[in-house]
């Protein structure tokens, strides 16, 4: 049996353990759930300060060059491009999620239209994040297509002569399920389909290889395991085989060539930047850029290999220890145990009573989070046609190796065996003694 | 002749003189470009550090409850709506301009093809906002319109029953020549199209009456009139007879009748809340709301009818300064006299020289700004086919009656005559002794 000395042995010799003091955490909480929103690294607030006090009050519209303003969704970009297998000048920091991934489907609907107008679906994941599912619906009908919805395993058997785009999410927000990018991309690329990845769940999490994989689009999230703060901006990222090619159809001032000239006809600046559009939320751009600097501090301790051992290393534990103490109760297990098939984060199963599992985790200061499924299925029940879901309900936690330790999972794993075992809370002592340093 | 004296007497006088205090702007700066970039509220540092060190590093992803961050786009809309004419649960706080735009001009052309299908035109200004140019370049270009843009005199003439849509911004950046909305809607009502309003320049700057006037859509900026902060989010009104009618193309989550059920397909929001799209930059929502909040203590003072009165006091002193005191020196005015005319900014023009102007005048701590008009003509010659453009360029000063007074517009005038006389730089002394109160 795994002990707390044990996990605190190995937090002694973890090469990332020193990456933990770049965060602020809150006292007495362990917290799972920066696939959802990232923790504060320690550099924002005097960061976000500086830019609020310094760039905007004193500098204000001078600082759009003199703080280096313009240049923000550039200079971030390229710091996400080494975690993501992209280029420096390949990326670019903007808008949300879903508003980038409009862009990149557009435009690989508009490549397959011109370069194979006969094909007329598009292919995702029924599980996919629904934003991106949303975002796809509104764009197919748009434009004519099918969107077409299968279960994970059977994308590869989805794929057809009249495929034209493969959207896919990497890591599956759901059951923390990672897809095989590399041979799902291959597949595609020999049916002759277009890629759109999402690394919501991926990027700062474990290795990408865009380049390596030849994906044709991917976008991110800035605020879930990169750290950027809430609502922070996200990336998109083009293949330059694609990027010059077309216009993406939001079409700002952001993403002309020469945006100060006040032309009134556009013209697309070129390569990655025309994939911006309007005016980027310069504090938001800002706090983003110091959740980045935690990577760029990874580099010297092994950077994202380093971070993709650890993480593994952190699930596998969690999953040991969860089976080894909170045996009995009813949790199942909705992560692929195969590391090859793992994100970072480990959710468990229930069919009832999850959530107040998750509520009363979350008192005792073990913040994870709840995913519905049965209790939807219930809801669906009522409302024909809707939701096909999972019959159990999800307990969803998150690992970042960047400020999760080992003995953090220990003292997880205790506060969620008492819970199931109806104990009083014993107060974990770890947060003051020994894992925070 | 008007002195100095005159113009402290009537900072004196002024009822919003008490609303300066609630901005901090640099010593020894008198800021005449808060149409471009607002000032800093003095409320943002500390409420921005809140929302970092508190809500995102303490609160964590509770915070999306616990500090409201989820309703933040309606809460900041609802403090928006008053200021251009709107209902409560109208407007959102969201995105860009330029999204926000190509959302509303996409359900524009989406009623348009539903009710009227043989209108093919979107008509427009030449000389607007280029970035809405570019994004009703794009969306003609997709949804098979013609753009038709006109001269400003020749609006009227140009609204047919072949006119979709007009789309429109209120104040125009280059000259702050204001168009009649009321009357525009009612000519745009009377062909049969649908109008769509900027108020980019006009929101926070002058009374702005959407349903008073009949509109059927509006866009506006956060981060000038209404000082939210560098790219502080925009905003967007829809008409109700309107706002549950279609899905808008960036159909993501936050935009979604139940966000957290995740089902995999879209059900659009009632009402203004479907024109949310993905995760919004929360600390960048959380200045802005410090610069609406200056507005909600403005209207103690006498409100939008207030900012308005000395809106025009300002500008109209501005331009008798410069004629008194500038004469001579080849200055222009581009703004009309005409008060119904107006924006809250002045625009002079010059056939050479002008950038030189605007960069002494900054150097000396009169912060204005620069806009093309001759310059770009000369690089338009080599380019055929380019941009159409005034033969004089422009130097545009914009008045923030919340944080401008009348003795700046003195001093402002006064270092603009030294610069234009080639004189050595008097300092002005008012910015400690008087104005600055």
């Amino acid at each position: 049996m795994t002990t707390l000395q044990d996990c605190l042995a190995r937090d002694a010799q973890d090469p990332l353990r020193g990456l933990r003091k770049l965060f602020k955490l809150p006292e007495g909480v362990i917290y799972l759930d920066g696939n959802s929103l990232g923790a504060m690294p320690v550099a924002a607030a005097a960061r976000v300060v500086q830019a609020v006090t310094q760039e905007w009050g004193q500098g204000l519209i001078r600082s759009w060059n003199s703080a280096g303003w313009f240049e923000l969704p550039q200079k971030l970009g390229n710091k996400i491009a080494p975690l993501i297998g992209a280029e420096a000048g390949e990326v670019v920091a903007t808008d949300s999620t879903s508003i980038n991934l409009y862009k990149v489907l557009s435009a690989a609907l508009q490549i397959a239209g011109q370069d194979a107008p006969k094909r007329s679906k598009v292919v995702s994941e029924r599980s996919n994040f629904p934003t991106d599912l949303y975002i796809a619906e509104a764009l197919c009908r748009q434009r004519g297509y099918d969107l077409h919805l299968v279960d994970s395993d059977r994308i590869e058997a989805a794929l057809a002569d009249d495929t034209a785009v493969l959207m896919l999410t990497h890591v599956n927000y759901r059951t923390g399920a990672m897809l095989d990018m590399a041979h799902l991309t291959a597949q595609a690329r020999a049916a002759g389909a277009l890629t759109v990845w999402d690394l919501a769940h991926s990027a700062g999490a474990v290795p990408v290889h865009l380049h390596a994989a030849k994906a044709d689009f991917a976008v991110g999230c800035g605020y879930k395991y990169l750290n950027g703060g809430p609502g922070a901006p996200a990336f998109v990222w083009v293949h330059p085989r694609h990027a010059d090619r077309f216009w993406q159809p939001l079409a700002g001032w952001w993403g002309h060539a020469a945006p100060f000239e006040f032309t009134p006809d556009y013209r697309p600046a070129p390569g990655i930047s025309r994939y911006l559009c309007g005016t980027q939320p310069i504090l938001s751009m800002t706090a983003l850029e110091c959740g980045l600097d935690a990577f760029v501090a990874a580099e010297a301790v092994g950077g994202m290999q380093a971070v993709r051992a650890k993480s593994l290393a952190l699930t596998d534990l969690f999953i040991a220890l969860v089976e080894e103490r909170c045996a009995g109760h009813g949790l199942g297990l909705a992560t692929p145990r195969e590391h090859g098939r793992r994100g970072s984060q480990v959710c468990l199963t229930r069919k009832h009573g999850a959530y107040a599992i998750v509520q009363a985790l979350i008192a005792r200061g073990v913040i994870g989070d709840f995913r519905a499924g049965a209790s939807i299925l219930r809801q669906a029940q009522d409302r024909p046609g809707s939701a096909r879901t999972d019959d159990h309900d999800i307990l969803r936690f998150g690992f970042t190796p960047l400020y999760t330790g080992f003995a953090d999972v220990w003292n997880a794993v205790e506060q969620l065996r008492q819970v199931l075992a109806g104990s009083e809370w014993e107060r974990p002592e770890f947060n003051q003694k020994h894992a925070v340093t």
